[in-house]
């Protein structure tokens, strides 16, 4: 297993500096970092992945347009407002914030991607962006701010970094969902020194992200804004990494891990979440199944109120397995909650439910299915649903 | 439009006696009722449509059996306990409670249906529920009493009766969505004393539950219990009810008059609820497509935190069409809260977001998307997002 270190950022590698600032774009909080700039010290290969929502927000149609050649050097994100809902007009502000960026670091427009988060259906305040973008101080030390900048209700930063053999690779992460009233978007930048081939890093990109955000859920809800770019500035030297490189699998399963663990660290830090729950589903007769099961499960109302109050209410596991779809026979079904058999052979099995309950008052719980309908798997995390989730949603009045 | 009779029951058409009793199987609550009785004077043409879900409770095994023929003269129902997840046992007793049902109204047991609801995993109570039998009193008047014995959580019971010309359909419901901890099971069990094919009947059930309770939604679980019964037992006199029949066309509209108001009181009275939210799409491109973005819209969490908020969210809704997967230009949506346009042409409109916040005060929702993609259209029902929701379903350990 590659060990994630939970203290780097997306400077970590070489070659990269960031920034942020407060630039009074967000309106809610007070004070906190809401404009951010990343940059590497030469042009990268880049990848990134959006939102399969039909609404998607501008900065999304530019970042498509400018990463057609597979090349980018900066991001600029801004957080408080997410430019989506607003039309035409939406689209041109979207560009003449990356033209603001570049100018403000002598680069190429094309060469930057944009990324905007926060309240759907208003406009950004480019006044006030391009007023504060000179004020972003630019370090090799600055991820952490970067990562502070992009934040939306977001209790606390999530980043961290990975190597693999002579080069790193550091991430970001914000969101959990659409957490805060009007918020939208999931966003993660990655970062590594590494020289990779376009082709390599748009899969390895996709599938590290089709094994962790995309199986991570804290209230089932897709933002018109989720993006993940991965910026590769090779600066660390070397053969390009790309298919029978001797690096290709430890650079696969090192960006998997780190998307890994910023996909955790959203959940955890999901609206109103008391706990993280790991979701594993195994025996499925194709992974197709496995993935739906843990979506479903992931975003029970039920299952979810259940993990809050540590009740071991596998009676509501059941019940999503059984309105899943997934292929099985009930008398093959085994569930297990907090690595206690609690359901098998289509009835409960001889457990102390009072053990496991305790078990369940951990900071975190996992639940296993196995269908024992096949060999497919997959594995998803989401958090517990409190009334504060209610309370951060509802308690607010536009 | 069909008028419902909010007053009338399961024992309104003629020939119908119902009661109930506490037999003792629900251990929360206090002496409420937890056994009930549906019985015909004579044996009616019968129809009933099951959950979806691939884990399905022995009752369900059993009343498939019995309704082989479209026939079936009684029903029996207890609360407090589901049997579900009980495996072969679990069966056999789901066969034992109808022969019990059959010997205490002295007829065929094949002409007894039945019903669970209640915790999931725990097997039925048979002695209790033997004890307990002959203690019903059967009358004209006793289905109000049946509404009553057929409540888990449910705060109040749910029933009501339409005419369609010399004829009267009543019907009563239960539950909404899997309500309380461990709890399970929507129910409902319509009468009627019009002479009425089989077939015709089977297909005037399906489309009717298709347009009321299979697009009503408290929290997106379905339950392994889920049961629609009807029984016509042409005690009314008259021709046969069937296709060309002068009354066909107002039998299925009263049909799914009733199934709307039952449907609509399951959401008003969801657990934790303070508002009943109507959703209406229109000018999808084809009806599934408008079916379902109704049932995501109903289960959004962050929608239906905005509503408990009576925050005019519009973010929500338009985030949630985006992913539903439904075709259409973003330029060419609609949405409107209570009755006032707040999103159209792909931005915000210029209404007053101030007086529909006020609206959202009230005890019902109206939310109405427009695709603008075609020209089919569904309506469907829900409740809001309360703190209470999670409360009832976390502050509970087994």
């Amino acid at each position: 297993m590659t060990s994630v270190d939970p203290t780097g950022t997306v400077t970590s590698p070489r070659g990269f500096r960031a920034g942020g600032t407060y630039a009074g774009i967000k309106t809610y909080g007070d004070g906190k970092l809401d404009l951010g700039l990343l940059v590497s010290d030469v042009p990268c290969t880049a990848a990134a992945v959006y939102t399969t929502s039909r609404f998607r927000a501008p900065a999304i149609e530019v970042d498509r347009d400018h990463l057609a050649d597979g090349r980018a050097q900066a991001v600029a994100v801004n957080s408080g407002v997410a430019n989506a809902g607003t039309g035409a007009r939406g689209l041109a502000d979207a560009r003449r914030f990356a033209a603001l960026a570049a100018a403000r670091l002598g680069i190429d427009v094309r060469d930057v991607l944009v990324c905007s988060t926060g309240v759907i259906g208003e406009f950004l305040p480019l006044d006030k962006i391009e007023a504060a973008l000179p004020a972003i101080e630019l370090s090799a030390e600055g991820g952490m701010a970067f990562s502070r900048a992009i934040m939306t209700t977001d209790t606390r930063p999530k980043h961290g970094a990975v190597r693999v053999g002579p080069y790193t690779i550091g991430g970001c992460a914000k969101g959990a969902g659409m957490i805060h009233p009007n918020m939208a978007t999931m966003l993660a930048f990655l970062t590594t020194d590494a020289p990779v081939a376009r082709a390599f890093l748009e899969r390895a990109l996709r599938e590290a992200v089709d094994r962790s955000f995309n199986l991570v859920s804290v209230d089932g809800d897709t933002s018109p804004s989720d993006t993940v770019i991965v910026l590769a500035n090779a600066m660390a030297g070397g053969e390009p990494i790309a298919e029978g490189h001797p690096l290709a699998g430890s650079f696969q399963e090192s960006l998997e891990a780190l998307c890994i663990h910023l996909a955790k660290a959203i959940a955890r830090d999901g609206e109103g979440a008391t706990k993280l729950i790991e979701f594993t589903v195994r025996g499925a007769a194709e992974e197709a199944d496995a993935r739906r099961l843990v979506r479903l499960l992931s975003t029970s109302y039920l299952l979810k109120s259940a993990v809050h109050g540590a009740d071991p209410n596998w009676g509501r596991i059941v019940a999503v397995i059984g309105r899943s779809g997934a292929r099985f026979e009930e008398e093959s079904v085994r569930v297990a909650l907090c690595g206690t058999e609690v359901f098998a052979g289509g009835r409960p099995t001889e457990c102390d439910l009072g053990r496991v309950a305790e078990a369940m008052r951990g900071p975190e719980v996992t639940i296993e299915v196995d269908l024992g309908a096949g060999s497919a798997s997959a594995t998803g995390w989401g958090c517990d649903l409190s009334a504060d989730y209610v309370a951060i949603n509802a308690d607010y009045h536009t």
